[in-house]
C-alpha cells in the first residue's frame, strides 16, 4: 500500500459541500504554496472548491489523476472533479451529503492504491450521511471496512502539539463505559496504538501511560474495582509483551506539563477522559488519525460546523495539522 | 464571623508534621515578608516548623493569640504552639496525626470565632487520621460540622488562574456517578457556588457553565439520557431563580481559552470530569475552597507528599495561591 517508490500527493476528502470542508482546502492551499504543507489533491467538486476560492485569489483547476495534481499544484489547487449539483455554504442537503460520501469513498481507493500517499478526511455531518445510505457510525469505520480491517482493530487517536490521547470506548453513554471495558480491549488497542506509534510517528518504543477509571484510579479498589480488576491486568500483559506502559494512573494528574513529558501515547477509558485534556490543551490543532489501517488517515479533529461555512471565519489550524501529520506519517512509513 | 472590624491574620493548620505542610508554611512566610502575602499565623508545633524552617534564614516565634502572631510577623513565621513530640519528615505516625487534627481543629475554631481572619488547610493524611479518631472523609467535611453546616451544603471548588471548577460528585466509583446525579443536587450545589462567587469573590453575576455527562452531552439522548432528564431540568431551575446558567454542555469543549472565557465556573458532575482540566491547565496553582461555609476556608490541592517532605523539593506554588486567595476572598467579603 506504501507509495515509497514516487511521490505523491496526499488526498484531501472534501467534506460535506455546505459545511467548512471547502474552505479549508482552500486555506490549505494557501499555506502549502507558501511552501508550510505537502502538497494535496481535493478529491470532491471543481464548483464548490472553486465558489470556496472566490475572493481568496485562489486558482482551483480540475485534474484528471494525482499525477496530474502534482504537476499543476504549486500554481492551482487541484480537485479531482466528481460533483454535479449546487450547494449553499451552511444549508446542508442529502445531494450534498451523497457528495460528501463519494468524496470519501474515492479519496480512500486512491489512497488503498497508492495513487494518494495519505488520506485527510474533510468534516461530515453523519446525520446526514445516514440519509443516504452511510452505514457506519462515522467516517473512520467507512474507511476501516474499505481496508478490510475490523472496525475493533481501527483505533482513533487525538494527536496535538502537547498531548497524544486514545480513547477505549468513545460515543457511549457513561453508565456503559464501566460495562464495556476489558482487558482483552485495553490490551487490544493499546497495542496496535505502540505498533502505529513506531511505525508511522517514528518513536521506536513508545511510552504508555494508561489512565485508570476511577477517581486516583480507584485508590485501591476504595473506590471501583475496575481499576485493578480489568485495567492493572491489561497493563501487565502490555508489558509483558514488551511494551513500555504504565498504570493505570490517578487521571487528574496525567496530564500537566511535568507528566505529560513522561509518556507519549495516553490511553484513556472514555471520550471525555480523552478529549477534556487534548481540547484543553490543543484546541485548534487536535488531528484525529487512525491507527492500525494499512493507509495513513488524518482529520482535523472538528465537525462541519455548518453555522459559519460560508463566512471565512473557520480556523484552518486543525485542517493544516491533519496534512502535515499525514505527511509526517508517510515519511516515517517509508523511511 | 466576619473580621471586618480590625485586621487579623489568616490561619494556617499545619497538615501532618510529617508531610511537606510545615516546610511549605516556611516557604509561604518568605514570601509574605517580602510583601506579596498578607501575614498569617501557624497553628501547630513550634519545634516542628523550627525544624522545617532550619537552612532558610526564617525565623519563628512561639505567640500566644493571633493579635501577637499579628505583631510579630514581619520579623518571624509566628506559631500558636500546640505541639508535643518530635516528628520525621517522611515518616507519618499516629501522633503526627493527632497534632494534625489538633491543629485543624483549633485553627477552624479560632477562625470561627473571628481570631483569624481565614482558614488555609495544609495537608493532612485521610488513612492516617482516620486512626486516631477523624470520622470525617476529608478536612472540608470536619470543618463544615464545626460550622454547623450540613456536608452536602459545603461545596467544594477547584480555583486557578486558568479556571474554576465544581465538582458534583467527588469520591465515588465512576459507574456510581449516574445514579447519583440528581436535579435537586446539582441545582443546590450550583447555587451555593453561585452566592459564594457573588460574596467572596466579587463577581456579582457569576456565570455558571454546566458541563454535560454524555459524550457531546448526550446528542439529544442518543447516549445516554442523563443530560436531557436531570442537567437540563437543573439549568432551568437555576435560570428561573436569576442564575445566569447554561448547560449541559459538551464536556469537551468547555475548557478551552475560548471557551473558558464564556464563564466564571464550570459545574461538573464528577471528579475527573472537573479535576482532569484544571490540573492539566493549572497544576501547580490549584487551590481548594469551600464554598458554602460562614467561614472563609482555602486549602492546596495536593496531598502530604511523605515521599519528598524534608527534602526541599516541594513547590509552594499552590500554598501561596491559598493564602492570597484566602486573603481575597476577606477582602470581598468585608467590602
Amino acid at each position: 500500500m506504501s507509495t515509497a517508490a514516487r511521490p505523491a500527493p496526499l488526498a484531501l476528502s472534501m467534506g460535506d459541500p455546505a459545511g467548512v470542508g471547502p474552505e479549508l482546502a482552500v486555506a490549505a492551499w494557501q499555506m502549502a504554496v507558501s511552501g508550510h504543507l505537502p502538497p494535496f489533491v481535493v478529491v470532491g467538486s471543481h464548483a464548490v472548491i472553486a465558489a470556496a476560492a472566490r475572493g481568496r485569489q485562489v486558482p482551483v483547476v480540475a485534474v484528471a489523476s494525482p499525477d496530474a495534481a502534482l504537476a499543476a499544484f504549486p500554481a492551482a489547487l487541484p480537485v479531482i472533479d466528481i460533483g454535479t449539483g449546487a450547494y449553499t455554504p451552511g444549508t446542508p442537503d442529502d445531494a450534498g451529503a451523497a457528495l460528501a460520501l463519494a468524496s470519501l469513498t474515492l479519496a480512500t481507493e486512491l489512497t488503498r492504491h497508492g495513487a494518494t500517499s495519505a488520506l485527510v478526511t474533510g468534516p461530515v455531518a453523519k446525520s446526514r450521511l445516514a440519509r443516504v445510505g452511510f452505514a457506519f457510525p462515522g467516517q473512520t469505520e467507512c474507511v476501516a471496512a474499505a481496508c478490510g480491517i475490523a472496525a475493533d482493530d481501527a483505533v482513533m487517536m487525538l494527536a496535538g502539539p502537547s498531548l497524544r490521547v486514545v480513547p477505549i470506548t468513545v460515543h457511549v453513554a457513561l453508565a456503559e463505559v464501566p460495562g464495556l471495558l476489558t482487558t482483552r480491549l485495553i490490551t487490544a488497542r493499546a497495542t496496535i496504538a505502540a505498533a502505529a506509534l513506531a511505525r508511522d510517528f517514528g518513536i521506536a518504543r513508545p511510552r504508555l501511560a494508561v489512565a485508570g477509571l476511577n477517581p486516583h484510579a480507584g485508590e485501591e479498589g476504595r473506590m471501583g474495582h475496575e481499576d485493578q480488576a480489568v485495567i492493572a491486568p491489561a497493563v501487565a500483559q502490555l508489558r509483558a509483551a514488551g511494551i513500555d506502559a504504565v498504570g493505570p494512573l490517578p487521571a487528574d494528574t496525567m496530564f500537566h506539563a511535568a507528566a505529560r513529558a513522561t509518556y507519549d501515547l495516553a490511553i484513556c477509558m472514555y471520550h471525555d477522559q480523552a478529549l477534556i485534556p487534548i481540547k484543553a490543551l490543543d484546541f485548534d490543532e487536535g488531528v484525529n488519525v487512525t491507527l492500525g489501517l494499512p493507509i495513513i488517515r488524518t482529520s482535523p479533529d472538528h465537525g462541519t460546523a455548518f453555522g459559519i461555512a460560508g463566512t471565512g471565519t473557520a480556523r484552518p489550524g486543525a485542517t493544516l495539522a491533519a496534512i502535515r501529520m499525514a505527511a509526517q506519517c508517510v515519511a516515517h512509513r517509508n523511511a
